[in-house]
């Protein structure tokens, strides 16, 4: 499996607005221990709040991979950008990026990491020889997030417990399965991007048997009741063998992500459906909790909505990324 | 999306016993009108009962496609073929295989193919530029095959309903989703194969828009309770869009194929997921029948497992290779 070296050196480019530069900004939140600094060229309209810093200062710092944490429209390498990964390769850093075209199909960038001998990491693409899944019981414990809807906090939801539950001085780690996730890692399977038959598969290799007492955090991806994506959601589930789910859910969303004819599901049926069939690789797995994403709400109707889907639902509801996931670990199957 | 030319020269090679001719034993039984002849080497052990043919001879009839119809151990092309692939070129045929390793790898077939002319079809890897499914309702009539697990008639159900309807002089076009059924139809996509973003996609480009009076019938793979596989036949139900399922099943199975440690589902759990799920895009999804696969069973254990299941679920059951598929299309919605 693919393994990204730190410390980092984010890359935000001529980022147009903050959320072009999502994935700088995930990776910055949660592993600030790896970050020595943001670079950004003129014009860049983001900032993740760390120290702005050049290719060679960040080298005397002892940065080892330059992170492109910047997308543009169509998730291609900009030209403006490759002056600035060129010098990257030239100072010794590898590079990591979770782009759609791939680092190593640009010449100019695969040939100068040839001859110096970098990593060029497109974190996109999986390079694990890929096993089908065998569905046997392994040891350890499991947590997947899953959701309503894509885009609604599963790799928060999964990043903030196993925070908590690393405060608690408990064993736990978080496994990334999209290109964010990964980057915040250093490591993981972008599973979407696996062939089908081995979705299942891919999610054994990515969180395999363990100590008893040691929790994976597996971050989910879509929903099962996304009709473009659920494949892969089905696939995650089976292949993680889950001890305990978590719901994540965007309490304003009118319809499922870029499907405008489709209503979201009630988190009731949500709820059912996913531990259905999460029973078939683990006959314990169930929700625990339930993630709120309230983003988009008003401050002060966010306590509300949580009580009144935590009345409903009978589960522990946060907001995992603004409360913690403190009552989301207190709910977890000893 | 990749067409077969047709009439086919059925290669048997040099099967070890007549299961490893499994492939031209489905096309033989499914596309008699399309097979000239089967040509086997010395010591092939299999025979599907068509007339056997030299190369030059099939040229003479009109043969278009040499269809390798044995796997070896392996799935691998075998050196002891190569004499026969390479004068099939020479004879002006294209070759289509559904083995694992690409004709177009081998650089002897390969140099040839493109020096003459020809095609190297491997339907195993699926050359369509893939979509993301939108799940937006399409006109047409489709029924798609689904299982309590692998291998236990989907495929030659979908064909039994395809020629039940295509004897009453009904619109109906069997839709392949695996390495036979595509030699069978002459086109389709092996689903398995593709990214898993794109399962459903990939099911709608199969099975587009059609008459409203027309029927797909769409080849199942996998189970949604086959722990290894259930992504793919999540997507493929969410991309079929079904108006009707099958439910196909082997009675005398123990446990789900390649995992020992795992039950069957029951008729029962396996008819309400699958119409729980598809009805996320086919609100009128229903199984409108069951399809068992008899061949385990002693004859006359047949028709009382037949009642006995009808009698369980309240639906017609029957071997639709047994038996035929009318009751099939006649529990079609109208």
């Amino acid at each position: 499996m693919l393994e990204i070296k730190h410390p980092y050196l984010l890359f935000l480019g001529d980022a147009v607005d903050q959320l072009a530069a999502k994935t700088a900004d995930g990776v910055a939140r949660w592993r600030p221990e790896w970050c020595l600094g943001q670079l950004r060229l003129p014009g860049c309209a983001a900032d993740v709040g760390l120290p702005d810093m050049s290719v060679q200062e960040a080298q005397e710092r002892g940065a080892r991979t330059l992170v492109i944490g910047v997308a543009n429209r169509g998730g291609i390498i900009s030209d403006v950008w490759m002056e600035t990964l060129l010098s990257a390769l030239d100072a010794g850093f590898d590079i990591a990026s979770g782009l759609h075209n791939r680092l190593g199909l640009l010449p100019a960038l695969a040939d100068r990491a040839q001859r110096l001998g970098r990593e060029l990491v497109d974190v996109r693409y999986p390079e694990l020889e890929l096993r089908v899944a065998h569905g046997e019981a392994r040891s350890g414990r499991r947590l997947l997030t899953v959701g309503t809807d894509c885009s609604c906090g599963k790799m928060f939801t999964a990043l903030a417990v196993e925070r908590e539950l690393r405060a608690r001085s408990r064993k736990a780690t978080f496994r990334a399965t999209g290109q964010t996730g990964i980057l915040i890692a250093g490591t993981g399977v972008s599973v979407d991007a696996v062939v089908a038959d081995f979705i299942s598969g891919a999610t054994e290799q990515l969180a395999p048997a363990n100590d008893e007492d040691h929790w994976d955090l597996i971050e989910g991806q879509g929903s099962l009741f996304h009709a473009s994506y659920a494949g892969v959601s089905l696939g995650l589930l089976h292949g993680a063998q889950a001890n305990a789910l978590i719901m994540c859910h965007e309490p304003t969303r009118t319809h499922m992500r870029g499907l405008p004819q489709q209503a979201l599901p009630s988190l009731q049926e949500c709820i059912d459906l996913n531990q259905r069939c999460g029973q078939l690789t683990n006959p314990g797995c169930r929700v625990v909790g339930i993630s709120l994403n309230t983003s988009q709400l008003a401050d002060a109707d966010v306590e509300q909505t949580c009580l009144a889907i935590e009345k409903e639902t009978g589960l522990p509801t946060v907001d995992a990324y603004r409360h913690g996931a403190g009552r989301l670990v207190d709910a977890l199957p000893a």
